[in-house]
């Protein structure tokens, strides 16, 4: 077996998160998975949605959104179409549900954290890039709200970091890009902490059911990229 | 730990899965899961989506609904609100997704069959018991084809079932209703074929990651639960 | 004339008022006028709309639906479909106008009542069976305002009840099926009280106009259609 | 009793039905009824909705607006909230289904002719006003089409024409105003042919339910009422 | 070069403002430029906008509407179709905004004026009688809440008025009609004030770029133009 | 007077014009005007909308977009609300036409070209930024469909460019950034070609109307601004 970008099946591709990539957001990080690109901010808005107010509770959420060139041919604005596809809210809903597992919500108090991911370039793997570089914004905007002295203490339980795996031509592949992914036979999402425990797990049998030995063998490839990612996460942290 | 249904952890509940439940639609199933119930139909039409037409190839897809009073408290009735919610859309897409791993398209031909899942009474569960009772009214608008000789060879690969599993109190259980399902650490929905593969794994975190091991539990649970589902989806289909 | 289903021209089909269908709603009963099913729950919330807020006056509304697979042929489902069409709103406006001609509104107090009439099976006459169900769902949850002393006396005006009249084949008749309601002339709905009284008349000439005698004849049945509906009701709330 | 505006209780408001008021329609006509105006046109397009093609029939329908500051409160616009609302649904499923009652159309062939009654004033009456302004420009569409030889023959079966009866202060009354309609205790739309033959009869008891005997001396005056509408009707059609 | 109208390169078309026109506005004014005919309606309602409340200041908006068959072949219903066109945005964007700078909204206090503009018959220029016609329904409206004795003081800065100038057949010429708009070279809406400052140009190069030269000459052509506009405005306004 | 950034009065900020920014598009530019940067695809498409087929003639549209944090406070995602806003279709109308207006549609043949302007970081001028920079991406889509020999000889008329006048503080001055945009008494967007003529000049005056001399003075900024801005193109299509 020969992946289409001649990695080593255990290989995630060239990894690169840069920070303060636009001025205005508390966090903003333009994060690549080799030609996948996305830029993740998040912005610290005061308040919380209703069912939270009083609660003295905070709140992350997410949206996520493709310009409609970053793909290989154009996929129409879902601002002009009027409304968002299932592959969008599935995706905004995981990455969002992801965050807040990362973090201490009382400790945020009562404001409220949107994280915006939007591809601007498409290869595979949008959803783990984003939520990898969504993290590390989150992150900025939390040291934010502690330097302006908005919050004490520190909401941040542990980074998260998110990976794709599949069987690809029968072998257990890590970080597929799209040739891999429209062509293998399972597709797992991944997102695990700093700590190794899973927060999110989503596996799909695209060609035939997998097997339990398969599903051990991606998650072992899930949890050696996401320490790299973490890794990663870290040094970007560091350079600021 | 006691369940608050007195349940055994690994005990699923009361099943029941009624065939013929209303007399118009090609395969029309009503399921229980306990209290939880939804009415599963398969619709067959000639005919596929645009991007399928020439390619002798068919479709199954899949939508899905709560009654407005399903639910402890109304719920805004989707149509009035002009949209499908997040999760229903989340959710339709997982069902769909599911049943088509079931069949062999080619086989069908340019037919769609759409399964409506419309949820009366909710208890947990709900897209659970909608896979479980869709792929029998699914078995029965095959039947319908081939019986009308509308279709040769019958594109069933094998039967799918789905069980949700879960950490309860810091035990594995399976089949949670809605008070667990609630405060639980952690959910899994798992789809299982009739051969032990896996269709879909999808688990979250709800309060702290989880680890390998209870993974490994959840989805030892998963299997003997979705055994079971199987054998009462089969008789359910004798006895028609 | 012989009528497609060979009953007399004053004979309703066989009528079926099964309370406590579901458990969640105040008021939940499933209504079957023949092949015609309907989920008719009422849904007691403290509040009213904004234009009645402070007034001390309750509000009844309805919404209604039909399941996608409860007709021969497949309908889209509102909800997927972004909207309600025109048909929808003009029963679900229908629906709530005659149920708050039933109620003293003053007596309910500041609390809304929301009637969801869905359809589950169509065999003609959704209408008429929804709105005869939704009465006693309706008077259902206005018992159970009572009991658990939100209010004080009995909002109930009267017992209403609808059905629906036409010519067929040039004779009147009462409680038209699907068959006949599609071959009719004319088809009416009318809306009578306990009392005897119009709640509201609906009569449309599908092919040719109506003349001032066919009206008479049509009114006289369904006036007495009426009077077995609201015994049957009656019946249905003494067996509780 | 008194009417407010000082008319004998089968008196009709002053009745105007200009001709060509708009220069583009093939029918373009002003409708007042006292204080009420409407315009209504008539326009003609070749070919039929999907469900009609081959049919050799075509299609006659009608949408209705009003003016956001027709009425004595600005109501929002329309098109701004992004649909219309259940009333303005059910007025214009009325106009349509009533003029469609007049006209033949298998004679009408695979055209389309579209009704758009649009209110600038509103003083009770819209949509009876709204159906007899309708009839006439639909006359002239039909006339249109003949002239210009796109059609053999005269499809018009009969001139309709519509007007409010209703119960005021316990007084069968003829084509209420805004006042009366807002305190009347019957309301009741009847549209009814040349012929004398009921088009279509819709009464709601906005109070206490009505009696048959109020009924029959509502439908009485809606017969002599469109009677003169009817003459009105066809003196506009003998001017132009 | 012979203007299709005959008229000369500096004549505007027959104008005509009528006032009080409907009954329900504070303002109703059925303004003609030639055969393009608006109804635009000036309604006061009390308080402000969100971004407002409690600034003191008022404010003036606009909405524009053309009715289906307003124009030659009849255009879909924006209320019907679920949003209003990119077109109809602009223009009422456009009339609000130069309608804001003819008033002091401090001076109007925390009231909203909307201004309605409904063309009922399109022949070019719809958007340039709307502004001309709403400015005089405007000043109805501020003189009801002068009389009412709703504020002190009168907010109009300056009446404005706006005509259309292009270049046709390279001649620049006034007021185009649909024939001329729809063939000209360059199109240029330009509103102007009393005191024959600019408030808005808009000029756009339809077919090849325009010179300065050209520009120069159109502008002289407006602000001769919108002199005569503003002649006819207050002579509507005497003679109320 | 001293304009927030300290640039003189016709000084055009640091421009910058990235081309090859994204991979997949057939023309794509990252433009930055000062802190304003834009990414500009442009998608080729074989075929035209429906009212072009058959006419030999090709079709150019844009469409445009902010990220919801490229502003100081994040924006609400217009893919979320449902809809484009007002401000959002004007400027995307705007784009579209003025691109049109440089390309010769005949020569282009039956295809589409889809410009996509989406702004990551917003400091005034977003739009003058998004079609200097589009038509940059429009050459790159036009050079490919010559090389791929899609179309024969070049539809290129001439280069077009765009740049924000205003009048600050009493003084013209060219290319607002956001603080003199929000401040200014007059704003003024111009689009002109290669060869000086003007495409499109929108003009309107924010507080007090503006004058003769006043809109002289800033279209002459404006000429000047954009032989600069048409030098920077060429030299970014000089280097690719």
């Amino acid at each position: 077996m020969q992946r289409p970008s001649g990695r080593a099946p255990d290989q995630l591709r060239d990894i690169s998160i840069q920070r303060n990539f636009t001025c205005h957001a508390e966090g903003s990080v333009l994060v690549s998975f080799g030609n996948t690109r996305v830029i993740c901010t998040a912005s610290v808005e005061e308040g919380v949605p209703r069912f939270l107010r009083g609660s003295g509770s905070g709140w992350v959420t997410a949206e996520y959104g493709m310009l409609p060139r970053s793909t290989g041919t154009r996929m129409g604005r879902e601002a002009a179409r009027g409304k968002q596809g299932g592959r969008t809210v599935e995706i905004q809903r995981l990455i969002g549900r992801s965050l807040r597992a990362a973090v201490d919500l009382k400790k945020l108090g009562e404001n409220t954290i949107t994280i915006d991911c939007d591809v601007i370039q498409a290869d595979g793997g949008t959803r783990t890039a984003s939520i990898t570089g969504a993290c590390v914004a989150l992150v900025d905007a939390l040291n934010f709200l502690q330097r302006k002295k908005l919050i004490l203490g520190d909401p941040l339980q542990q980074m998260i970091a998110s990976v794709s795996v599949g069987v690809y031509q029968g072998v257990p592949v890590l970080d597929l890009d799209y040739p891999e992914d429209s062509a293998a036979d399972t597709d797992m999402n991944v997102i695990i902490g700093e700590d190794g425990g899973f927060i999110e797990v989503q596996g799909t049998a695209e060609g035939a059911p997998f097997a339990r030995t398969e599903l051990n063998a991606m998650l072992d490839l899930a949890s050696r990229g996401v320490e790299q990612l973490i890794a990663a996460q870290k040094q970007a942290l560091a350079e600021g």
